[in-house]
């Protein structure tokens, strides 16, 4: 086994997320991007990567809150018509300076502001999980495509420097024939009163927040879609966190192959890993998908070898995303990270919740 | 939180192995055992170990091979007399050199050795997994049992430091309340002919093997009976290794506190590891369960400290393992991993390939 800083740059010019087409084209004015939502996640983590784009800027922002939204714009430098509120978000079909619509929203409210963006001729980025069901996911795909928009999901470990090496180097078989995948993903949640603990506003508990990582993890190390799952839930109900969604959730997944993938999610411990084991070695990443200082080792069956990828394609996992749809938004072309790859995971996500239901392996086919 | 080295020393006193009426009576001179079967682990791993014990010495060897027999006698100088074949084994009842008989034979022999050895009037040292069926184990129970004689089962993590430290951590709340086990064993299983791999000899693939390790592991880091598994299976029938017996299985233990384990075994990749996930920290073995070169960490969601725990009860956990059974057979007491300690394994294990072929939850009670 040879695995190590050589293999990743061999490695680099694959999983390339602009089409050459595009490249050749190359891009016009910045896309303009309305920020959905200014939350944690829209307004603390999105709005300050708009200065590491290079295709993207923020165009307008919706919120449910006049001040905070005035204040928002007016440090971003913009006009008071890129200002809506949820009532008025249909208005912003009107508003050419917006291109793309990022819906940063509680889970819940996904499917509605993805299809009334789609509705207002706007392509859109939609956070994880894409929806809280499979058949809002079929009616967001169905919106985007009417409205010949592109629907990306912010699956940003796809635009991860080191969650793109491992998938390099798994799929170039540096740990040899892929045998299993684990991956863990949690951290406490404190505050009963989180909307992620609400199972109208989040569709679920730490499996529709942590555990699509854990879910996106398996199969893009494996290059697999699973053809079976198995789990097990466990919650504490007296726990005033935990009266409405689950706690922790354990799932199997098999793979047509024969290898399996062990995943787990919870809210009352911090993990944060992905591991492969192949016939001849190991890819481990832990940190395995924070916003920054992630990890990733090789070796036979430890940590022999820690690797340094190269950069993602943007400044940050999340210019590289929000300049992904920008280009795709451009030339026509498709997301790595379409519509179609969060409904694949929300079909999973359904299947995992009716086998802990049910005390059985459910078949997905 | 708060863990560290300083811990790890408060906690040495506890999970003694030696009960302190046994450390007042003395020792008596050192308990002879013979080591039945003459292979890999018996030859090559325990006897070297005698030359680091206290209470224990080499009396006589067990091997369907004369001539190598003959030859590790003469090597540990022990007189022909104390020599046996498996037809003449039951003369062992007249050879007052030998205390105690260690069965390190295929895992499908250790009940018939162990209820012989019994019925010698020997006590009884048995590798793991202590049997290949429940019923087994129960009748080797019962004849250790009628000759009076202590049964221990060959769990060596329990004398072994980084283990032990892990356990005391466990047990005093170092990571908090613990909601989460996670043990995955394996070893790329090479060699087709291997006995490991025939049914009729080891009972079952690499769960018999490994995963007596990741299953002993959810156990004693949560000091807890489970009361529910879930597993699934998956095993390359094609690859001449696996005709018989398991390559992958992969399973979840429910615990009465809620707490749940994911648990792994794999004869097709390397990997050995214990982490628990307690709500306010982790406790983190890797390697976990080997020979020698283990390694532990505590942290809030990573490997922050590394801890150097104190010795073990000996100087090996080999020989802290043969002193320990050598104490009890001279005191009379009960080994701290009895044979009703593997018994509860063997339980485990036949729910978890009841599990894995029903495709259905099992519960154990």
């Amino acid at each position: 086994m040879e695995m190590g800083r050589r293999d990743v740059l061999i490695g680099a010019a694959t999983l390339a997320v602009t089409p050459p087409a595009a490249l050749a084209a190359g891009p016009g004015r910045p896309m303009g991007y309305a920020i959905v939502g200014l939350g944690g996640y829209g307004l603390g983590v999105i709005i300050p990567q708009f200065a590491n784009c290079v295709h993207s800027r923020l165009a307008a922002v919706v919120s449910g809150d006049a001040a905070k939204a005035k204040r928002v714009a007016a440090k971003h430098g913009l006009p008071d018509r890129s200002i809506y509120s949820y009532a008025n978000f249909d208005r912003i079909r009107d508003n050419p300076d917006v291109d793309i619509v990022y819906v940063c929203l509680p889970n819940a409210m996904h499917a509605e502001y993805t299809i009334r963006a789609a509705r207002a001729g706007k392509h859109v980025l939609c956070e994880k999980p894409m929806a809280v069901s499979v058949a809002e996911c079929e009616a967001m795909i169905a919106a985007c495509k009417r409205a010949d928009r592109r629907l990306m999901i912010g699956y940003r470990c796809h635009f991860e420097p080191f969650n793109r090496a491992a998938m390099r180097l798994a799929r170039r078989g540096a740990a040899g024939r892929v045998r299993y995948v684990r991956s863990e993903h949690g951290f406490v949640q404190g505050d009963p009163r989180a909307w992620r603990l609400k199972k109208a506003m989040a569709g679920g508990g730490s499996l529709m927040d942590m555990g699509v990582y854990s879910l996106q993890a398996a199969r893009y190390m494996t290059g697999e879609e699973p053809v079976a799952v198995t789990a097990r839930e466990s919650t504490d109900r007296r726990d005033p966190r935990f009266a409405e969604v689950e706690d922790m959730i354990e799932w199997t997944l098999e793979f047509p192959s024969g290898a399996l993938a062990g995943c787990q999610s919870m809210y009352s411990a911090g993990q944060n890993r992905i591991l492969l084991m192949g016939d001849r070695g190991r890819i481990e990443l832990e940190p395995a998908t924070r916003y920054t200082g992630n990890r990733l080792w090789t070796g036979e069956d430890g940590r022999e070898r820690e690797i340094t990828p190269p950069p993602g394609p943007g400044k940050t996992q999340f210019a590289g995303q929000l300049d992904h749809l920008a280009r795709c938004a451009m030339t026509g072309s498709e997301p790595i990270v379409s519509g179609e790859e969060g409904l694949r995971d929300l079909r999973i996500i359904e299947a995992i919740y009716r086998s802990a239901r049910e005390g059985r392996t459910i078949r997905l086919v």
